[in-house]
């Protein structure tokens, strides 16, 4: 057995190199292949940015044409895999069904027993682009109505909110969904990249490898932190009562507040300073300025009572709610954008690959323990 | 960013705290919960140690027979999971569909939104029921038989051999499929069960956690290594060659050889001795010891020349073609045996969580890397 003491959570413990992904908590830092996020915020496209965290470097513009052509080109869903959707309970949240539909890709995936740079490659491009479309063709499923094939003229964003609506989304919409997928498509070693990644160093398979992350990224204390907020919003408007007081009772009870506070950020999340402005931003558009406003109250009494930090959860709630989103495909809208990370740090495990493999402290009975026959048991 | 150095593969690094199961690679003892694996392989059985395992505690008389009881009674598939294994294509490798089906579960299971203790005891019954129908009933459906329904008379291993075969097992099938399924239950923070630790840990849920340990099992430097040496047994059959001229030529052509060396035993593999009785044994009997001769031959002369130790994987897959099972259901009966150990991890894992979220050591270009406009670039 090791001697260590266990650094519960890995906290602080350094798992892997990594060259897509610089962080600095204590700034609030963040940057893909060292270009500042605000940057790529600002400046970028959802498509830019994935080319970026896969390859290194900033496409030009041929090379953006043929990336945007091969992600457009990769949405196809076989039949076999609308029928299973078309299976599916509507009682089944989005993350299951996202979970188990990337998990039986693999069935008709013709690189599934190759695990090579170039094959892990166009995997990624199928799954970035058949992420979008399950989670958009499985809520119109679960609603009765009919699918929307995809548009191969639209972009990412675009394509994704006219499959799920049925009607060609505004500039508006389209840019602020772009951001969101900007801001959310990697973050270093967060739970769901690490699974990712723990998986994949068995020499297992991209789609493994995503559906693992899949299932971390569900839960509350990672991507489904989105859902939680927004139900706590919903909760409050629906009690007619005061978010601070409100908030400040839950505090009070010990109750979490969902959206607040990072294992990495001692200061503001800079992912949130731009989903605030646009969470503003469309709620003046809209003439609903409510959840945005709500958002901003609880916000301004956490960062002073608790000394807590909106994170990037936080204020995509407001922002898909004014969208006209369904609050189960927050976390969903996350995979859609996340998978540019998993993908990036996928390839990069697979291409100077060892074995994950930690070691536990055991605090159980001593050994030998002895067993004790049937007849001496209590 | 952190200012530590990356331990590659998190080698030796305490992940956790855990009190279900205690190593020393040196000296190679396995104990589950403090007992040790060969006191287990003699005298326990399956069900008695997936109690011990779940529980901390061996089971008295009357706490076995209920474990056996709701074990048996979880031999249920909802119609919807047959569906589906109808619908998935033969070319399918069963792990692929045991991972998809387990995905699938939590549609149908009443307790999917409950993380609670006992749910997640509940839920632990289930799964270690049914990865073992799905695995028998994919198998017979890809061939083209009839499903065989379960038989609650029967323990798990006889059940699962029944299942898979329709005929009733012999007592020397049943005791050693029975005896594999202890010695693979459990081994700490191996790959699959540190990804279920992961990904269980952002509070998602234990069907989640299992669907991404099995996407880990499946990687040929984990669980899929026993399918590995059965391919290299039936190759060397096939060419006629002398196992260990053909193994010799493989090591100078710096190909791997599954089955050997282990990230945590630096001497034989506790597990390795009982599979290696069992392979000789069962070879014996059914007038077949090829398979049981040439594997020896190889460790023997891998111990000598490369002083590497046969591990669980060795001599799993001579035993496991001796007693007439498919090459590609190897990694899965691991899994049906390993699923014991997964979630003794993830019980534990919620019972006292903490988000497991590590770090990376950045090596890509230097922050802060300009944002070169399109107009610009080469």
């Amino acid at each position: 057995m090791s001697t260590a003491v266990a650094v519960k959570g890995l906290e602080g413990i350094v798992a892997a190199n990594s060259g897509i992904c610089w962080i600095d908590g204590e700034a609030g830092v963040l940057s893909y292949r060292g270009i500042d996020i605000h940057e790529l915020a600002v400046h970028s496209t959802f498509e830019e940015t994935t080319y970026l965290l896969w390859n290194g470097t900033l496409p030009n513009q041929l090379e953006l044409r043929e990336f945007q052509s091969q992600l457009s080109l990769a949405r196809e869903l076989d039949f076999r895999i609308i029928g299973l959707l078309r299976s599916i309970p509507a009682s089944a949240t989005p993350m299951e069904v996202l979970r188990t539909a990337v998990s039986a890709l693999s069935f008709y995936d013709a690189d599934e027993k190759d695990n090579s740079h170039d094959a892990n490659v166009r995997k990624s491009y199928h799954l970035t682009a058949q992420i979008a479309m399950i989670v958009a063709i499985y809520d119109r499923l679960r609603k009765g109505l009919e699918i929307v094939p995809p548009d191969r003229s639209l972009n990412h964003a675009a394509n994704f909110l006219w499959m799920l609506n049925g009607v060609k989304p505004s500039e508006t919409a389209t840019r602020t969904l772009d951001v969101a997928l900007i801001l959310h498509a990697e973050h270093e070693l967060n739970a769901s990249t690490f699974a990712a990644r723990v998986i994949a160093a068995t020499l297992s398979d991209v789609h493994s490898a995503v559906t693992g992350a899949l299932g971390a990224l569900k839960g509350p204390l990672h991507g489904g932190a989105n859902e939680g907020v927004m139900r706590l919003l919903y909760e409050i408007d629906k009690a007619g009562a005061d978010p601070v007081v409100y908030v400040r009772n839950m505090l009070a009870a010990k109750q979490k507040i969902s959206g607040f506070g990072h294992r990495v950020y001692k200061t503001e999340d800079p992912r949130a300073t731009h989903l605030r402005k646009m969470s503003e931003q469309l709620g003046k558009d809209a003439r609903q300025t409510k959840w945005y406003e709500m958002s901003r109250a609880i916000e301004l009494y956490i960062n002073a009572d608790k000394k807590l930090n909106a994170n990037v959860d936080f204020y995509s709630a407001s922002t898909y709610a004014t969208l006209g989103i369904d609050i189960d495909l927050y976390t969903p809208i996350f995979a859609i954008s996340r998978i540019a990370g998993w993908t990036a740090h996928i390839i990069e495990q697979l291409d100077d690959n060892r074995l994950i493999r930690p070691r536990a402290e055991y605090i159980g009975p001593p050994y030998p323990a002895r067993y004790i026959p049937m007849a001496e048991r209590g």
